[in-house]
């Protein structure tokens, strides 16, 4: 434990963990358990979607892939967010395939019959359909998936009836407040395509053992010893990284980018957070930045990976404060590849009929409590442990 | 009814029929029901093949793919025209890998061991092949699929015994005799590669509820109100549009393409016809020209779609004719890819878990049969009514 | 039999031989086939792999890809020649991505963890790892593959416990002595990707019925009369051509490419050789060099065929040989070619559901023999024959 008695401090000798071995491959190579990960996780947690801020305006939409799932998230006249599937309900139609953009008619209307929507999924009107002989608008509103915004972050939930938001995210409610990121706005957005399974990303996220020698320069600004955990076990898992430098951030010379973000002090003035959200997101804030990870699997070995950073908005509208953002986007965009690498390898080599299953080291437990999280959620017995 | 009672002419109001629901969404997705729908359709149904016209010749032929199948559409020097399986009978070699052209010899040679067959498929001879030890030439002739020619369009079975021609096509007997198509020759051919499955097209055909949103131009020429129908179940369905402007047409300025085509008059010099010719085809004789699709599968969601322009070959071959060609050509070109869009909109919305079944409005109730021609090929029961 | 007494003189006559067919199509395109041709026979038997040569030093290595496997091929600082699964003992992760290359640290590093191997693949050390609660150096070397070498080709077996090299070879011991191959050296390379069955190149290769057709050049320099078999059962089968042209070889004008290869005399300076090596490389000697394919499947319909012209050393340094050196590879290039086009047409036809068998003429009897080979390693039943 630290100073606060909160954080468990990892030990400095690694072992083999007694017993605790990784997945068997098949979870990253199986396309039945891909099926049953989209169906189980995706299609029934709360996974995030995107921020607020992306759509600030009434009739203002994103459209959310969630494996085979168009979800299109929208700003309607009353300024409230509704996640719509984007499917006509007359024939089946796909109505908008806009990636992002404003429905400026204030209605979504479908390409093909010109049935007409509210941006609250009802049924304006369908071209000649008077309502009688059992039709009624009232019974053809769009289908809805839940939306639930905390801090600025939208997520969304497919399930008829989700967990309540505030139980799967139990370890984020009150965390960061001092950020208030709700405030923030993204500087910076680079899309990553890579072809690994969606839970190395995770895995590789939760672990410092292979930083020494696959990010140096993120050894220096964060030696891997000062990883410590707070939440380690259900949906969000997490801890922190100190950083060496005083009032220093993770960028290319280990200066900090911007001042800290509103009412950030303290010991998180010299702390960088790691925190999972299962199952989609990576959260990482900085005393002086956020930046986030938006994760969408495509299919057993294929992702994409959007990668934002948030600053405050005086520091983005700050033209002498560029240099800044641009230093941590550039060390970032670095980290990231050099993740990305070793993401890819994994996917390849665990294919081998030799890999039955790997070992995890002391350092690595948290991926543990990871699978655990998977396997709970497949419905999944733990598989034999020590089977070598 | 319409004036000589023989039209069904639709209500003017449309509202959802009781208790008719579109085909489940896995209709257009499931690789199953797919293969299902060669072997039992494409496999076995009379399907179209190309126009005579375009293996005029002795030794002239054009590849016909059918599935996994490809076809040697060949006339031999009876001028008979043959439709033989690419295959040569000693070891399965493909024999003819290109998509036209004319075998010069008046023989197939196989390229692998050079055993050659004649335009009819029989086995001419195999290199150092003498006819003893249980090898008789009578026993390699290639296998055959049927043939049969109807005004000029050439329709094969791959069918051991297909129902009669004239029984599948039972209501294009005697239909459109007084366009003389035979006679007519293709003035133009457009190849589309679209990402739907090939029934939604078939459907898009049918009704023309979609025709004041997607096609403008088309609605002002023939208004949707005046679709009528006078087959509307078995095999071959369709009706006709009426042309707003005197011998008028279906082009861009709505002015004739060209004269009526050989016999076409009285009420038919003001319609344009919309015939589905199951499973592959659409048919569509205006007074001056006739167009028709070719649909040919490649897989659940993916299909190509050659489109044909017939014209009087006085017309394709007078240089003052060429402008109401083109226009023709331009109109159905900038209508044929509004209606590609909603289609591949429809192919992409009814993946959807939250598609169980569409609705169909009364202005659709033709893609209904069609539904059950499906249905009743594939031999699958109809789907239970009403289970919303 | 020839003079000799060793040689199956084929006859001149070839009927179909008395219900002796093909395999039916399926063992092309069935994906469960082709799984069940990985496990039993490309994990299991002996297959090539590359040439000494081709990691001559301490350190150099080669990857060989076989199905979903990747191996490492790399001699180690007692110039012994290790076969090394591509897979870190830690997690799983692909340890090496350089198709060829060489270890200069004399270690194989995980870009993961930085875990470390030494070339025979003992885990040299694991960073913070002590050797303690039940982790132990000895229990995580790296998963090995069977290595043999014979006259400078390397096979690798993937089996726990492969057959003896020279059980599954032994038509190949003492074979080919004369031409002294392992001090011959590579002198061209072509990698041809090409879209048909990997079997249909071994069975390609095992006939000269399609010569006259397919290749006149080859023909006129071997007549297909002339084709001999010596060894025509299990794994290894094959025999020779004689060249028509005193003291020729197979080059575009016929004439020697160089001096006949170490101690090559005798009959054979007129023969040339083609020897399957079941499942994945042909051989062809010469008397002035020799030629080999390595063929790698990637699926029922694709393969890389790598092939390779190896010659004297003193011929590959020597400027005024370098013509005959061109003059083999191109007269091959041309004739594979040629090859590749039918083998590639006989993938196509074969998926046609009227192809249910082929026949084999006399002149392909050997062929029968290579489906034998495959079943018995499958452990399929012989299909019944002569259905027809």
């Amino acid at each position: 434990m630290d100073k606060d008695g909160k954080y468990l401090k990892r030990g400095v000798d690694y072992p083999i963990i007694q017993g605790k071995r990784t997945l068997p491959g098949k979870y990253y190579h199986d396309e039945k358990i891909y099926q049953q990960e989209l169906e189980k996780i995706y299609y029934k947690f709360w996974i995030y979607a995107c921020r607020a801020e992306e759509i600030p305006s009434s009739g203002d939409f994103k459209l959310i892939q969630v494996g085979d799932e168009s979800i299109i998230l929208v700003r309607d006249k009353s300024m409230k967010i509704n996640a719509l599937f984007n499917v006509c309900r007359h024939r089946g139609t796909q109505l908008c395939t806009e990636p992002k953009g404003n429905f400026s008619s204030k209605s979504i209307l479908c390409p093909y019959h010109a049935w007409a929507y509210e941006l609250d999924g009802k049924l304006l009107g369908a071209p000649l359909m008077k309502e009688e002989n059992g039709f009624h608008k009232d019974n053809f509103t769009l289908h809805k998936a839940h939306v639930h915004e905390w801090e600025g972050f939208l997520f969304i939930s497919l399930a008829t009836t989700p967990e309540p938001f505030e139980v799967q995210m139990e370890a984020l409610m009150g965390k960061f407040s001092e950020w208030n990121m709700a405030e923030l706005r993204i500087a910076h957005h680079i899309r990553y395509e890579l072809n690994c399974n969606w839970k190395l990303i995770l895995q590789n996220y939760q672990e410092c053992y292979h930083c020494p020698g696959v990010h140096p320069l993120l050894s220096q600004l964060t030696p891997f010893q000062s990883a410590q955990h707070d939440s380690s076990k259900g949906a969000v898992i997490g801890g922190f990284m100190e950083l060496t430098k005083e009032r220093g951030s993770m960028t290319m010379d280990g200066e900090a980018a911007a001042p800290p973000v509103y009412d950030v002090s303290g010991d998180d003035l010299q702390r960088v957070y790691y925190y999972s959200v299962f199952p989609n997101m990576l959260l990482t804030p900085h005393p002086d930045f956020v930046m986030y990870h938006h994760i969408t699997p495509l299919g057993t070995g294929k992702i994409v990976n959007d990668c934002y950073w948030l600053f405050h908005p005086e520091i983005i509208n700050d033209k002498q404060a560029q240099k800044g953002i641009i230093s941590a986007v550039e060390f970032w965009d670095l980290t990231n590849k050099q993740d990305w690498t070793v993401c890819e390898q994994m996917q390849t080599g665990t294919k081998s009929m030799r890999f039955d299953r790997g070992y995890y080291s002391g350092r690595e437990d948290i991926l543990y409590a990871l699978d655990q999280e998977l396997l709970k959620a497949l419905g999944h017995d733990n598989p034999e442990e020590d089977g070598e």
